[in-house]
């Protein structure tokens, strides 16, 4: 059985590195306080007889033993970066849950079947570099390993110099072929409402949403704000915020918005940012969403064509580039089972699909998945506000520990 | 009589610190390239006689002594610093005419009545250092000297630190008590289409129209953008496209629009920049102008009745403050006598009144005041592509010549 106050006492050690004065966390992938906090997940997984493997793009795995050492591990994983406003809770539950089953196991003296590996993944916010899930992605060799270390931030620098600097490019190739797991459990913060109106404190995913980013350029030209009339200019941010109210029009039309589409724009850099020079160049980044992937097209149909009408209208130059496509993902059904019957033992009998993406999507591809939510207060999160009750963190470890020794036994 | 090929070949001298490989200019005010054309500027002067003073917010008086010495100098100002994205003509043509001047009274052998100097002010751009026209207006004790050295940058370093790390506070207090001139002449281009619709190289300015600038905080919260339902967002950054464009709106209705009204936002900065967390704040700059201070006031107005409707509608907070207020402008009598009489011997009668704002506009607070427009190609301003031709750049020093003498002699 989890230890609740354990689990919860292990949550904010492992948020020394990185928190806020707000309560938040901004621990953006490679920095200072992502090495120590890796340092400390690698100390801490030691004391329950784990041996690690890091990989090329900064993966660790901590792996105990089981009986049959020639199967590879049953992984447990998440991620311990977090966004630049960030919480205590996404990413960090589900893998201070991995190191709370690793706990169980050991102090009840556990060997299981498979050998178990508690997996922290690279980078899976993309708040420092984009994509998301780049860790994982390259593991499920989704990217290649020079992919994700040519990632650069707003700065530059690059994930591969950063993991360089960090000590943690490993020697391990990243590669699910070379360095497989027999199957992966996650833990995670629902980060929406439905949990917490329905009153539950953990639940079932199905899988996960149809998602697409996408980089657009809008192209105008410098003139003075003072001088130019009106009808004489080309303004590239008078551009881009039409862009914006209409991507948030076509998503919050009644039928894409009844089957739950999203569009969100909310990285924006202005050229050249002077107070009287009308903007000659805006960069933002798109971010669509559905269950369906059919809808994230259409939604992309429409900001194509009608982003095309605010550019000749204002004389503008645009160009539209997807720069991340991850499809609608369903989790496996043996997988899902072990989680429904662990789920039921307390209660907890709904279902639902993530409207964030996970390192769950990436290990989909290869080998069976399957993820726990847990709920959070009012949805929120990506805001230092994001808060899950100890109880609930409790119980979602749990689920995760019934349906984890389920598939073990299976 | 302005030497034509003298005079460009100035333009582009000038020009040979802080250019840019598209043949415009980014000279942002004292940074390494403005101190080496301030050093540039004093030479030159010197050649020709002057003397100098430099006040406390680095404008720089090069003086050439008349027959009176006991008299302020006449003077002839404009800028030296540029736009980011700025072109080889905005001020620096002003300052230009002004040394062309004193060339032709020395090669002449004329000693003027009173005597005469020619002023680069500071920051008149403001692109680095907002608001705008900032030397002129501490001189004229519209700000302080104090307020001028604590302006910073958008790295938060201070134009009175800059000054001084580039050797240009000067001994002299900043002040028009303390260091008067008997009256200001400036020479600039147009920066609007009107002379080059009319083909006329040169014009009247009657006055300078009304101006001011805002800055507006939009405080909403940081959510996912992935699992938050659309109508559970408070999205700071649609909140501020929303704004964009109704400012535009605004100042395109009619009434306004038939007046010359004119808003926009040119600078832009969103929080916390992560493609998947919805924007939690952003501040924008307004810049508003009409020659009618009464409809910038009515631009005000709807502004703030509108945009606290988007923020009702978001569930965003807004703070919405004046940082820079510029009524409209009308310039002296005999001043713009002697630019008229001078510019009709050159076939020039038109009169205009500037979009842009100049430092003109503070000298005129407590000197005769008056200015000499000159036309440029497609009225393009703050644009690299910016450009006047060789004849029109003589055509302006010429009227300069002749009202400046007519002064003189008055
Ligand atoms: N869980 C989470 O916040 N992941 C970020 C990936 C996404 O944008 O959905
Ligand atoms: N001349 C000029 O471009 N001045 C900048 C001040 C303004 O914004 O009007």
């Amino acid at each position: 059985k989890i230890n609740e106050s354990r689990i919860n006492a292990t949550i904010h050690e492992s948020c020394e590195w990185g928190n806020t004065p707000d309560g938040g966390m901004n621990r953006l992938t490679a920095n200072d306080d992502d090495k120590r906090v890796r340092d400390w997940f690698i100390a801490k997984t030691k004391e329950y007889g784990c041996s690690h493997k890091i990989d090329a793009i900064g993966n660790i795995f901590a792996i105990r033993p089981g009986q049959n050492n020639s199967l590879p591990p049953i992984a447990i994983g998440s991620h311990l970066d977090t966004q630049p406003t960030g919480g205590r809770y996404d990413g960090i539950l589900g893998v201070v849950c991995g190191v709370e089953v690793l706990k169980v196991l050991h102090e009840n003296n556990i060997t299981s079947y498979a050998p178990v590996a508690v997996v922290n993944w690279t980078n899976e916010e993309g708040a420092r570099f984009p994509p998301c899930m780049l860790g994982s992605g390259v593991w499920a060799e989704q990217f290649t390993t020079e992919y994700g270390h040519t990632r650069v931030d707003l700065a530059g620098i690059s994930l591969g110099d950063e993991l360089k600097r960090i000590g943690y490019v490993g020697s391990e190739a990243a590669s699910f072929r070379t360095n497989p797991i027999l199957a992966h459990f996650e833990v995670h913060i629902e980060q929406g409402p439905i949990l917490d109106k329905e009153e539950k404190p953990a639940g079932v995913v199905r899988g996960v949403q149809s998602m697409k980013w996408y980089n657009l350029k809008i192209t105008g030209r410098e003139a003075h704000t003072g001088s130019t009339p009106m009808d004489r200019r080309s303004d590239a941010l008078l551009g881009a915020a039409k862009m914006i109210v209409e991507a948030n029009r076509i998503a919050t039309t009644r039928d894409l918005a009844d089957r739950g589409a999203r569009a969100t724009i909310a990285v924006i850099n202005s050229s050249p940012q002077s107070i009287n020079t009308i903007a000659g160049e805006v960069q933002i980044n798109l971010d669509m969403r559905s269950p369906f992937d059919e809808d994230v097209a259409e939604m992309e149909r429409q900001c194509r064509e009608n982003f095309e009408k605010v550019c000749e209208e204002h004389g503008l130059k645009l160009t539209f580039e997807t720069i991340w496509t991850s499809p609608a993902v369903n989790f496996n059904e043996v997988m899902k089972q072990c989680v429904r019957s662990s789920a039921l033992e307390l209660g907890c009998n709904m279902e639902l699909t993530s409207g964030a993406g996970h390192d769950s999507v990436y290990t989909s591809k290869h080998v069976p998945t399957a993820m726990i939510f847990v709920r959070c207060r009012d949805g929120v999160s990506h805001n230092p506000a994001e808060y899950t009750r100890p109880e609930d963190c409790a119980a979602g470890a749990q689920v995760l520990l019934g349906a984890y020794l389920r598939y073990d036994n299976y």
